[in-house]
């Protein structure tokens, strides 16, 4: 069963629909692919956020809206009906927003996600994975000792912060082949895994976190390991990894003490600067790591 | 209940036995620690291998066995009873070989083994996390391209490969403080964690192996995390990553076609060179990451 169908949002319309209104966009003239082509070229590109009900996610989703004219953006989350945010960017975007249920820990959600992309677009410019856990109350807590590492925490820390994007990656990777730049100013399409500072081996100095930290290392070394095959293949998809900075978000909000003034950035800052990275991204930054300064971070 | 009492084998003394038999030795000199010194000193010391029913594992308890005349080895395997080699080894060594019960997926089994030696010896000197999973006939295979990629695959390799050493190191942590290098050549005592070249992303040109990759690479961070700790709190113990090279045994044997003349080693080198790595290190040695002959492999 549809996604779509299943989440009773009168504003998430179904596949069948959305392959009409698709038929009807073309003749408009928002997709200016001739019908020669095979290639989607959807003016202003798609592009996907996933985890975007909050924080750093919701952000892009904002910001792929208001700071272009044209763009078409797929947002996902784990439950649409309560992401009241997301809710009211539709209402002022309601043709280039569209919301769907992914959980990264639900490979199923990801599958019918991208169906629906496949059927509403056939193709993506841009993957954002920005969904990621650091502390969850009674469940995850990060480590300040190797004597209070627990098991399950590290394997729920890795199962949505590493395996949940290449996940992504893996279902994602027919359309975003599919799209590549086109509709954009790129040449290639991006897929951008927002990592952190903190999963750097090299530039840990501190320790700690170790559920999260590792988390962090595993998707920098599968992003890589992603960018060297789409290289090989000479995909027209580069994958890079984004270290936001210390951003203010829900995520942060328990260490925001430790951060030294004007280090701690709000998230559309970050966002602008992550989003500069994103649109000028090349192939010759396949595989890299970079913070949102631009600088490339050591792995 | 103890793992010990349940394994059933003759040569698998109880705990209490153990202590009586502790007593006994110091007296007859075997442990040199002064009774008013609470620093147990094992002449030779007491090294533990996980991960010693087969491969690289069962190489270490043999050399360490072989080439020292003194030390104890507490050899760690999922099946005593089936482990052949190690009960061949027990019965040259009867004294200085024990062997317990282990399963890295199970964390009752690591507590079990730590309060076995506790009880036992009350100290290591060494512990070496030998265990590793590649491939698996119908449950795990190595990737060769993104779209094979099975989220079964990622969190299995990450259990055994991260979470175990992670969970090793916990348990074991307050031996080897107990032990540092008390009746060893070295200041310290020593974890030694097998990681594996393709577990650095620095050097990752190939791609494929995403589960393996991405849970050596996780396992560097965690043991270089872990000795950021240890070297703040100034313990006499220092964790290092060490790559064995391609090595013949059950783990390399279905890709050993592509390995070059020359490049594919006997567990007897490798062990052996990976030995004189653990038994100079050095405090300054604490979270490096060494190949065989000693050449330090970027993160
Ligand atoms: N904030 C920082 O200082 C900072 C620094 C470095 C890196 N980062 C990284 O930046 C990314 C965004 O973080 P943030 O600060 O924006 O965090 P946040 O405000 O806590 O938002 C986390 C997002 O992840 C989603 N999420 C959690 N589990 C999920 C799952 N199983 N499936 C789908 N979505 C899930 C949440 O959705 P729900 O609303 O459904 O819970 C939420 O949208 C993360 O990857 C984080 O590690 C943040
Ligand atoms: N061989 C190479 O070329 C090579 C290269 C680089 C790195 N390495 C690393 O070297 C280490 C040793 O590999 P190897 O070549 O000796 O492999 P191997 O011959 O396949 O032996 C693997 C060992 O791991 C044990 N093991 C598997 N799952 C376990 C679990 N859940 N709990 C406890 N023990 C478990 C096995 O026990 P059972 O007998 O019970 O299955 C066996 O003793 C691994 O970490 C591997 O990744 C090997």
């Amino acid at each position: 069963m549809n996604t779509l169908a299943k989440s009773g949002v009168a504003w998430l319309i179904s596949p069948s629909l959305a392959a009409a209104m698709r038929r009807r966009m073309r003749v408009a003239g928002f997709a200016t692919s001739s019908s020669s082509s095979s290639i989607p070229n959807w003016e202003g590109g798609v592009s996907m956020v996933q985890g975007a009900s909050r924080g750093i996610g919701l952000e892009f989703v904002r910001q792929l809206l208001e700071k272009n004219e044209k763009g078409y953006v797929v947002a996902t989350c784990r439950n649409p009906k309560e992401a009241k945010s997301l809710i009211d960017l539709k209402n002022s975007f309601s043709e280039r927003l569209f919301i769907h249920k992914l959980d990264v820990t639900d490979e199923t959600t990801i599958e019918e996600s991208a169906e629906s992309v496949r059927e509403r677009y056939g193709s993506l410019n841009l993957l954002i994975n920005a969904a990621g856990i650091l502390s969850i109350p009674g469940v995850l807590q990060p480590e300040t000792t190797l004597s209070k590492v627990e098991k399950s925490s590290l394997m729920l820390a890795y199962e949505v912060n590493a395996v949940g994007p290449v996940l992504m990656m893996k279902h994602m990777w027919p359309l975003l082949k599919a799209g590549g730049g086109s509709g954009t100013k790129r040449e290639v399409a991006v897929v951008a895994n927002i990592s952190a500072r903190v999963g750097s081996i090299g530039d840990n100095r501190l320790g700690g976190w170790h559920s999260y930290r590792a988390s962090k290392t595993a998707l920098n070394q599968l992003t890589r390991n992603v960018s060297v095959e789409l290289g090989r293949r000479k995909d027209p998809v580069v994958c890079i990894l984004l270290h936001p900075g210390t951003v203010d978000t829900d995520l942060s909000r328990p260490f925001q003490r430790n951060v030294p003034e004007g280090k701690l950035f709000t998230k559309e800052y970050s966002v602008q600067k992550l989003l500069h990275i994103i649109n000028n991204a090349k192939r010759q930054d396949n595989g890299k790591f970079f913070a949102w300064d631009g600088q490339e971070i050591p792995w």
